[in-house]
């Protein structure tokens, strides 16, 4: 197959979204493709944990498949690592739409730390969550701490 | 993971959102929560094939770092599987706010086949994407094609 209908079946495939992606005009800009790329990680973090959250609460039965998927979700998540949905630029002082303050961009290496800590977090419920109710609780803790730590320090209170 | 497991999530992750469907509250259905979430990965699917396809149409210079992140950042995603995204009723014709076809859930095992080759895609896609230019270029077609099989079955035409 040739490189230009490889070409076009990946705009095929992503419309708009793809074909615009650098090339200026009028649609969104880097930082804005950005900040919506991080908060849709941000989005499937919450999904997957709310899953796992509401089990621990009690608020639904614990479900072992249910569960495992969840906190497996999360581990693939934490590996998903986009530097170009943090462009320096795209903290809450200098563009609106975003809560990420600009000291996040300060320290690059605590930022990574907690992101390790997430991985980890996640990594160790994959093998708890889908056990019983008592192994995905024994994992949960660590998973919203870690969550936590970097909103704690890197995201403006609403 | 196999279709019929996939299949036993799925039912097992219905049970789960009918308990909450009813668990009133004012916060966004069960629904709406999943069309959030399944929209969230494919804008995360999107940010990461137009890394690759700028690359590949050289509107950006290639960047072997970059080239390989984006393409383990797909292969990551692509094993995110979220039967709570994707919950019956949940198609254009019951909702707004979504492009998914009704006929998606009347082939699941579809869907699912199409799922997996876009994950053995994007696993191609990491053993090439971080060489060089021209294999990031072979291994495009591939990724492009499953995202595009999926969407011209199920994704209603803008």
């Amino acid at each position: 197959m040739s490189l230009l209908k490889k070409t076009v079946l990946l705009s095929a495939a992503f419309g708009v979204a793809a074909s615009m992606a650098f090339s200026g005009g009028d649609g969104p800009t880097p930082i804005e493709r950005g900040i919506k790329a991080r908060q849709a990680q941000m989005t499937l973090y919450a999904f997957n944990i709310g899953i796992l959250g509401a089990m621990a609460k009690g608020d639904v039965d614990y479900n072992a498949e249910g569960a495992g998927l969840a906190a497996s979700n999360l581990a693939a998540l934490s590996a998903v690592w986009m530097p170009g949905a943090w462009l320096p630029g795209s903290d809450n002082a200098s563009v609106k739409g975003t809560a990420a303050l600009p000291k996040l961009w300060q320290d690059m290496a605590d930022v990574g730390a907690k992101g390790q800590a997430l991985a980890e977090a996640a990594q160790a419920m994959t093998l708890v969550a889908g056990t019983d109710l008592a192994g995905l609780r024994s994992g949960i803790g660590a998973v919203g701490k870690s969550c936590g730590a970097c909103h704690e320090s890197y995201r403006a209170k609403p």
